[in-house]
């Protein structure tokens, strides 16, 4: 889930009102708050408690709520945690302290260290491109025997990495293993994952539980529709402007569009000027068309 | 400077001041705490603080003290910079915001925003391989344009790059170019670099004054025997152990070995184990003869 | 396909004669050789003449030939190119000159130039990490205009990349898009892909056919069962020993375990020692059961 | 040196005897032919075989020649160092085979094989950019063992790569330690360096000689001096277009703006259109003089 904001420090209060409402009546069963699309790591701690306090509030049990607790300072971590916990979240999200590169043992190390902390239970996130380590599918082994462990978000695009994940599955049938890279949904639910953390959902909730779903049970023709259209998405709406950034700005720009929340940006980021911001705006509207349309036809029925 | 601690988020105070008396009288001309050998990004903000404060108090004003402030929050980053004024030090040090790497604009745009926000001077921190992103030339050259920027330090080990900011130096005689891979302390210097931040000195400040000064004045020979013993603490104290975090575990187990400081490691990361100890102890032990001998035959006598 | 040698310039003629015996009655469709896995590129001129001469006398046009004409130097890709077509090659396969990497413009324009000299049909060899050049998107796109591109092969292991590919064929019907990493087959098989040219198929061409066909037909849980497989074979036969070439060495040795050819090694590298090759026999021979018993049991019998 | 060519498979003959002559008169002691910069590896062996005869015809030993034999295939690179010991050449230069990246262990099997193949010398050369291997300093320090080796020409732009090397020369005082990347010659050179193989002496070979001399005697204001103007041609000449073989085409481009040679480049690249050659044309111009006027104020007098 992005993060609504109005200024440097400032929460965008009925903007996250809006946004929580969008998505759970798209269909989603569980938010992830302060990941990378949340902005998690460019907040102040104060903002990042307030954030977690106001969504608890307004999701009021209705579906899971994810917090992500990735930080340089394990103390830090910790105490974003329990605030978390307080506020009634469900499990908290977890990547490989991102400045000085840890070796797999150093990892396991950490892991061992760090989840008794935890009050609640905690999902891995392996985000090699950002955290600089890849979370080891050796490493995910262990990891399994730890039963506060739940499951794991993989945003590494590499589905060989995935597959080899799948395979660890049996090991512990409870687990989750979601898949971060929205283009690589159909794939990876086909390969064996449970699930979705996508990015375009903030926007078009509905259509990415309808390409979940088809996935989920085989139906391959409808999956490979909507995954078409989810590659759409992410062509038009994440490649607007030539930085790393650019998914995020397109995103809250997207948000903005829909009058959903505000398109401030967390620094070091800005939103986009209006010439991204015109072709944005071009692209949801069409895409709302073309998605629409698309969920109409789900001879099912079930998400329309 | 290293950061001694005693526990996973408590400082070593009586270390601590016996590392600031074995720097300053080794010859020092400058602190930088809270940088990556210091474990910045792992300490708590709490702990960070109560560094800064003491030692501002140890250093009580005989040679400059700089803060790093490098943050992926500007909010936090400003925080530590007003801490920072308030306990008395002489600038911060500022590297881009290290999880979602900037562009070249985004970057400038930052410096914009945040240096105002400042209440002492800035220097610089270039460290591609923690930050995944250079502050290019260009960049370096727009932010000479700023008199509250007094330098940088480059710690990508990237010789080409420091030749081109040394072309740069004209457009501002009084800036800083600091060079952070001690192994190119020599030729940093000859190049025209204005001095060095190197690791080692925490254990050996005598051999980098010494170094820096041979280099300084031209004497080739001098400096060409100076950087040899560099090199060699480099391998030896450095390399032990196979993980990025190896340097900074060699340096808190060798400033442990010779009693100046606890080894304590700030999570993710743990101290040396006796195997790795012993060998570290060992190239401690050897390596102080050896440079003893070195700096005393040192014919004009300046540093010994 | 291997390449099957007795000496450093010397082909093992009636290794390679088994070996296409092996393929054919294993059910594959065509033959590529001096590909990656064929050691194309260290092998002298000489030798890959010779290699092609026999493999065309041994298949006598029961499967194609796929002829790899990859090389730095433009006049050498062509002369391959005009003796595969004597041989009665079908088509060759081109991956971009891998010394200085090109950029896009410069990909396209030797393309413009290299396919019109070649006598027989091309398709392009995507395999960014041994020639530092992705084939991109875009790229693909404008090769598709050219009729005498029939298709690429994709060993990225980039499954986006290859999903971004697959929106491409309706542009071109016609056209082969082939997987290169084996561990992806099925993925990429359900995702639109119409072939592959796995490393294994040398070992069990039956094993990575009756993959191929059941996730073309939408067999989900049998290609699910049968990619499980094929990443066992990945993961006991390909990563004995740490460096690059353990694929191929891996490859070889277990082809000799199988009596099938020699496992001499074109250099700069050579054929695994007795504790290595150990491990192989081993793996080969669990395998060998292991894949006959999943063979039977197909349902559908249809190959086996 | 540059290949001077007139067509796809053509060399220019006349343009070879004139660069020859150019940079014999300009003071340089000795020529590497089919190296990166010569466009070795792709060229034909016909045209490589060419180009070493001739150069051996045109040098008539007054200087030396040293011929580059990298290539993915043993045999061949054995073939064309027989051919150039028979045209008088006085050593090869050989990097690893680049297709398939080498670990350190086959590496050095590598060049215990080959070694003694080769009827002449051999330098190494280590290009990792290019090659995706470094020759690491243990691997050299056991090349330095055979006496059939005598030196190594280092463009990988690490300086501490290359001053670890400067410190096992002391094992082979009679070793070439010899710097690639022109931007870095001074350092290299104060550092313990023999001498450089810059590809702007092939335009300015003064210039290059003059700094060599200036850096070996100490002479480090001179050095300085020039090494910003070597600098200069760099950034002016090798940044023109944004693939990286800019830098290849630039020095053609300019050795045919200075009459020199043709600037036919071989397949995949292509020569500067119109828009590119001007830029560069202006440049060589500005170059020349400031070059001239620099050269002229030599106090030492020894290279005008």
């Amino acid at each position: 889930m992005a993060t609504p904001l109005r200024g440097r420090d400032e929460l965008d209060v009925p903007g996250l009102e809006r946004l929580v409402e969008h998505l759970i009546s798209g269909g989603i069963s569980g938010l992830f708050i302060l990941g990378t699309t949340g902005e998690g790591p460019s907040l102040s701690y104060r903002l990042r408690r307030e954030l977690i306090t106001y969504t608890g509030r307004f999701v009021r049990g209705r579906v899971k709520v994810l917090v992500g607790i990735t930080d340089t300072a394990f103390v830090e971590s910790v105490g974003i945690a329990r605030h978390a916990a307080e506020a009634g979240a469900d499990a908290v999200v977890l990547a490989p302290p991102y400045y000085i590169p840890e070796g797999q043992p150093e990892l396991i190390e950490y892991l061992h260290h760090i989840v008794p902390e935890l009050p609640v239970p905690v999902y891995l996130y392996n985000m090699p491109s950002l955290t600089k380590v890849v979370i080891e599918p050796d490493t995910v082994r262990r990891a399994m025997e730890d039963p506060r462990i739940l499951g794991l978000k993989d945003s590494s695009g590499d589905m060989h990495y995935f597959n080899q994940l799948c395979s660890l599955l049996p090991q512990r049938p409870d687990w989750s293993l979601l898949i971060g890279k929205e283009e690589l949904l159909a794939g990876a639910t086909l390969a064996g994952g449970t699930g979705g953390v996508p990015g375009g959902a903030n926007l078009f909730p509905r259509l990415y539980v309808a390409l979940f779903e088809a996935a989920a049970k085989g139906d391959l023709s409808r999956a490979h529709i909507l995954q078409g259209k989810v590659s759409e998405v992410a062509d038009q709406l994440y490649r607007v402007g030539r930085h790393p950034s650019a998914f995020i700005k397109g995103i809250k720009c997207a948000l903005s569009c829909t009058a959903i929340c505000d398109d401030f940006m967390a620094e070091p980021f800005h939103r986009f000027l209006p010439p991204e911001r015109n072709r944005i705006a071009e692209s949801v509207s069409e895409l709302s068309q073309t998605i629409d349309a698309l969920l109409q036809v789900d001879p099912g029925g079930a998400t329309t």
